[in-house]
């Protein structure tokens, strides 16, 4: 099977961490941007990296970007760039684009025009901490669907010194504990009889309603 | 118990994303941006929405902004009027101040000027997205530890018309599958003789190693 090839247009903060990443897991990526600096600092990360304005279909023809599998577009600021790039890529038959949106109506034309997938960083990433800041005990989460989660939540004071079993978390409110969290370490198969410390993270999935009430319940702190 | 007010400073799309969601989750948000546009945007979203320079101390101060209990600071681009806004903010005592940073070194300024958060909202995503654009397969990700994580996997070819137990995941690679996204609906307590189908998504937790292994024999297809 031949390796899987990527390239990341636009080396902002966020096409310049997935850049990073992608190099870190060992793939074949080529970095473009038209900014020189930008590409300097990619220089030594990705696979190839180059200065070139995405907008211009020849420049993307002769880097053979055609024969990449994988495209992520992370042009933000400007709508134009963006979406004129996909147009290009789209043409030149590209395999499969990611595009990053500014805003849904970028994202519908995104769509129309053949992207494969939208992503909305800033956006997604907003609503995660939104919900992590509404109490101080809500480390993280990650939505499943409209109406589940996974959500880790510190143990707090009103569940220290007690057992799972003896929280009852699963027959009072529906939500099953998956794994616990003690400084570095992580218990990704926690018995019922596992007493919980104050500082502990559990992580835990169920309906967002009853997730929701587990919080509202054992939480946060009065 | 008196209900908790948030002021979020900057409604880029990250600033603005956390502005919205706190408000739809019935929190008192105070919104502020010098962009009268942006404030525009947020008069019927945000509990109130003020135009105003953030760096400036005295309209700050005016703004009473040292009874609100949390302050989110989502300036971008400018790192000096990120830098000065969370200074001033300090000083004023204000209860818990989170802040974006735009890289490691803004990052570091902002923990040392007494910034209780500091997030990444952009590299965060970007990682989150590389592990799911290097296997078609997974779909999210979340990461729990240096060394833990929880993915989102489409069952895909290899797993198709077998159960839970028949796979023998658990034992196999050390995994456990949590949750199964099954169309609009989603199974959040399988049990071993679910048969799965090829849309099916598959919620798994465990150590990155074990997961990866997982990923390598059943979920990336040939
Ligand atoms: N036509 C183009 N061709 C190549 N690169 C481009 C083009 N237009 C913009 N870029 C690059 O895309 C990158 C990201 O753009 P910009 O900084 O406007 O987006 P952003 O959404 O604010 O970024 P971040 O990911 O940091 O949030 C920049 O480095 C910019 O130089
Ligand atoms: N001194 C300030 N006082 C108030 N608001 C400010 C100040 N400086 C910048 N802002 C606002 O902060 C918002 C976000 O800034 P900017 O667009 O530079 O960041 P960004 O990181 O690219 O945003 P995004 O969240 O969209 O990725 C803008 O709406 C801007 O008007
Ligand atoms: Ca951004
Ligand atoms: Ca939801
Ligand atoms: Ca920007
Ligand atoms: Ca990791």
């Amino acid at each position: 099977m031949r390796k899987k090839e990527f390239a990341v247009i636009g080396l902002g903060r966020f096409g310049g961490s997935i850049c990073q990443e992608l190099s870190r897991e060992g793939m074949e990526v080529l970095a473009i941007d038209r900014d020189e600096e930008k590409v300097n600092q990619f220089k030594h990360i990705a696979s190839h990296a180059v200065i070139a304005d995405s907008t211009d279909e020849t420049t993307l023809k002769e880097l053979g970007i055609k024969n990449i599998d994988h495209v992520i577009v992370a042009i933000g600021d400007n709508i134009q760039a963006s979406i004129l790039t996909t147009v290009v890529l789209v043409e030149l038959g590209v395999q499969r684009i990611t595009v990053k949106a500014q805003n849904d109506y970028h994202a519908k034309i995104l769509h129309k025009i053949g992207a494969h997938q939208v992503v909305h960083p800033e956006r997604d990433m907003g609503r995660r901490i939104a919900h992590s800041i509404i109490s101080n005990n809500i480390v993280d989460y990650l939505e499943l669907s409209d109406d589940h989660s996974i959500v880790e939540v510190k143990a707090g004071k009103k569940m220290t010194g007690k057992s799972i079993i003896e929280l009852d978390i699963r027959a009072k409110f529906g939500c099953t504990v998956v794994a616990i969290k003690q400084g570095r370490d992580i218990n990704v198969s926690p018995t019922p009889d596992d007493i919980l410390t104050e500082n502990d993270i559990l992580v835990v999935v169920g309906a967002d309603k009853d997730i929701a009430r587990f919080e509202r319940q054992l939480v946060i702190d009065d």
